[in-house]
């Protein structure tokens, strides 16, 4: 409790209550396990133990710590627990954590690069040495941002900005007579790119939706022809954003082809690897990448599959003179921070500032190196492809998508169940609710080909071989349980 | 360094290299006034210090302190300092530095209710409980950002999408023949409202630079007169921003006579209270607020003025559902997560998800209370009070722009130094310099009306009355030192 009317919590305070803070992490991050994965609370139930307005009188930390542990954890569903393979795991981790921490201790804000030499230095090596691991030439430059979807919006101004010289001056509206921007993507892109377009001023109808394969992947002859069909109707293709891993299934547009039709079509090519992005790393997945050196930007999120505790995406941009033009400013109270020629962050992205986002990457990277990056993300690759082998070895379930990465898309198949697509679709959405009531692991869903899919994804830096096979027979469990009361169901 | 090739950081070296922190951060809090606030590099000398490429092997946690103290402290310029009063410090404060570790460590996403109910509802009680401290009506729902950026590109989004219903769908560029939006605030706005205006596809010359009184305040008379004319020339006006503390001389917009044009005009009303919210806790400071409850949109950063590390901005917006509609999106992979009825934040924002960025706002609230809070912020405006007192007693200077708030912007006048107006902009840009090398503060600058102009803000937690009178010191000290240097040249 702050003992006076001016100042911070003291020195000795603060280090007491950091060291009870370290206390109670150590022991959270090894107890978590021995947790429900989900929280099992009703909404409303943490609002209401708390009060309506803030206390006239502060508190100590310890009772701030009593009311973390009385009524918020009840509310946490623990991303941090091994079992978490539901979206795409936030994969924290020990150096991450205490990157974080080293953030906010020393509270750099990097607008200028003097206002944080650190900061902006800094996320320039580490953002280089994150570039070659993705093999990325060095015309690209990147950017740290909050997450894949400011990335990706920031990728898709740039794009507009390319083909509409006009944009930063005189925008959309101020264009009579001139072609509509539009945008391609395949309908399994990330919702993130129709919030582009929408937020762009492009509008949700500028997003064309190009149909995908049976792998799930974008169809570059469908593109072709969408955009021989667009310019013919009066639109202005700009850009083709390529999913290397899309959330649903992890599946990998086949970049290099795309590639092709964009230099053909003069088209910005965005590669959204957003959760893909690590697989680079192994060689085995090298053919996935294939062509990402020809994109114009590139999307990575270290707070996906990186180890890296939430926040952290890296925009990376091969032409990054485009967004600096576009969003540049240099209102009087920043002129003269800085010497001549440095970078500064202020022009690369709409955020005039950010936080000391780098630091906790450059020590996930640090800690792990490059060989032990490696390692845990082929772990992971090999983690989902048993995964598989041991659904598709169940002839009670059916694999709905190819493993491309680490999600792995499934449910009961039909011959085992009602026949009925509908009754299925319920018995797979039962399955999931009572999987993840078990508290075991944590899985979500998605729909493929119009049906509900169960969909486990690998990514968190402490899922081992023990957790994916825990998944399963909790998986098989349930189904037992299921079939046993659907059996009965039928002989009552 | 990790032991072996898969897993996290154990947790007893999670311990041990947590606690290590814990002293780094208490032995560097409790001695940061030691330092010179601002850096002694030149750019190229932390990259230069660190490897081209990430190692293949991993480093323990102690070489990377090592390299954290070795290589990064040298450029780190200390906003913790107290005497950091260029810009607008960002003050983080000890429970907003352990609420940031603890997001870290908990690393909950908040997308969907059910993926962290406890981030999704203290999210709801911590930002009605700043909602009340600001005498926002209750209608006024807020969401988490990661700065002012983005916050005002959210607000102008909003003021977009509620005069243009084809905005979601078809964007600017699909209305032939329509109106081009246009957006209004005064010349000493932020230059978020210009990257707003640019992003969101309106375009540059969307954005009407209303003048100023000597206050440096928005002009009622002439906003109403600039809307007409705008109208008359086929533009559709659709938002006023009204400033509570400009970044270069913390003026005050008169909001309730902007609200009335705005009223008369049908216009969406923004207040960016990026950083003078917190002043409204004041009671002396409630005329500064009058109107504010009319708003359409508020924003305010606590990682400003309220001891929060970076990063945490807060929008609140009276019609929130006009935003919810322009980004609500619904992709199978999220489908079923929630029960019906949550709120959960995946709507509210460009982001998808978000950290638990209020879990470290609520831990500065309730450590220091209402009461606490108050005192706080009322000491700061003392504070800058007291030193413009001061600027205004000494005949050598001068003050350039009445105080507002907490920032003071003053000069070396006209009559003790070189008559030229540009040789005293020089004059006092060189003040500047040998002030901030000195060490002991650091100030910034701005330029009003025309002329070079020193600027000194008042915000961090630890700032008390010592500091302003060094900062006092200092900047009489070096001028007496420029005085003696001029006379001495002239004598020459």
């Amino acid at each position: 409790m702050p003992s006076q009317s001016t100042g911070d919590m003291s020195p000795a305070e603060f280090r007491d209550a950091a060291a009870r803070l370290t206390e109670w992490a150590a022991h959270y991050l090894d107890t978590v396990e021995q947790r429900p994965v989900h929280h099992a609370v009703v909404p409303g139930l943490v609002r209401s133990a708390l009060p309506a307005q803030l206390p006239e009188e502060g508190a100590s930390f310890d009772v701030i710590l009593g009311d973390v542990d009385r009524v918020l954890m009840q509310g946490v569903t623990h991303w941090n627990h091994p079992g978490f393979m539901a979206y795409f795991p936030s994969s924290g981790s020990g150096p991450g954590v205490l990157g974080e921490f080293m953030t906010a201790v020393l509270n750099q804000q990097a607008m200028l690069w003097s206002t944080s030499p650190a900061a902006s230095e800094l996320e320039d090596v580490v953002l280089d040495w994150l570039r070659q691991l993705l093999s990325l030439p060095s015309q690209f430059e990147g950017a740290c941002h909050e997450g894949g979807s400011a990335s990706n919006l920031h990728a898709v101004a740039a794009a507009v900005a390319a083909a509409v010289p006009e944009f930063r001056a005189r925008g959309l509206a101020g264009r009579p007579g001139l072609a509509r921007p539009c945008v391609y993507a395949s309908a399994h892109a990330h919702a993130s790119i129709a919030k582009a377009a929408v937020f762009l001023g492009l509008g949700y109808e500028a997003l064309r939706t190009v149909p995908v394969d049976d792998r799930f992947r974008l169809r570059p002859a469908d593109l072709t022809a969408q955009i021989a069909a667009d310019r013919r109707a009066g639109w202005l293709p700009v850009a083709v954003v390529a999913t290397v891993g899309t959330t649903s299934t992890g599946s990998v547009d086949p970049v290099a082809a795309i590639a092709d039709v964009c230099a053909t079509e003069r088209l910005w090519l965005h590669v959204d690897a957003s959760y893909g992005g690590p697989a680079a790393l192994v060689p085995r997945c090298a053919p996935m990448f294939e062509g990402i050196a020809r994109a114009d930007s590139v999307v990575i999120n270290p707070h996906k599959w990186l180890f890296t505790p939430l926040d952290l995406s890296v925009f990376y941009c091969r032409r990054f003179e485009v967004l600096r033009e576009l969003l540049h400013v240099a209102p009087e109270y920043l002129a003269g921070g800085d010497p001549p020629g440095v970078r500064n962050v202020k022009d690369t992205g709409i955020a005039l500032g950010r936080r000391f986002r780098a630091l906790k990457l450059w020590m996930v990277l640090r800690y792990f190196g490059t060989a032990g990056l490696r390692a845990r993300i082929a772990a992971h690759l090999d983690l989902a492809t048993t995964f598989a082998a041991w659904v598709d070895a169940d002839r009670r379930f059916e694999r709905m998508a190819p493993v491309s990465l680490s999600v792995v898309c499934f449910r009961v198949a039909s011959h085992d169940s009602p026949p009925d697509a509908d009754a299925l679709d319920r018995l797979n959405a039962e399955l999931l609710r009572r999987v993840n009531a078990r508290g075991e692991v944590f899985l979500s869903s998605t729909r493929l080909r119009g049906r509900f899919t169960l969909r486990l994804a690998i990514g968190h830096v402490r899922t081992s071989s023990g957790h994916v096979a825990r998944a399963w027979d909790s998986i098989r469990w349930t189904v037992d349980e299921l079939f046993r009361g659907h059996t009965q169901g039928r002989q009552a």
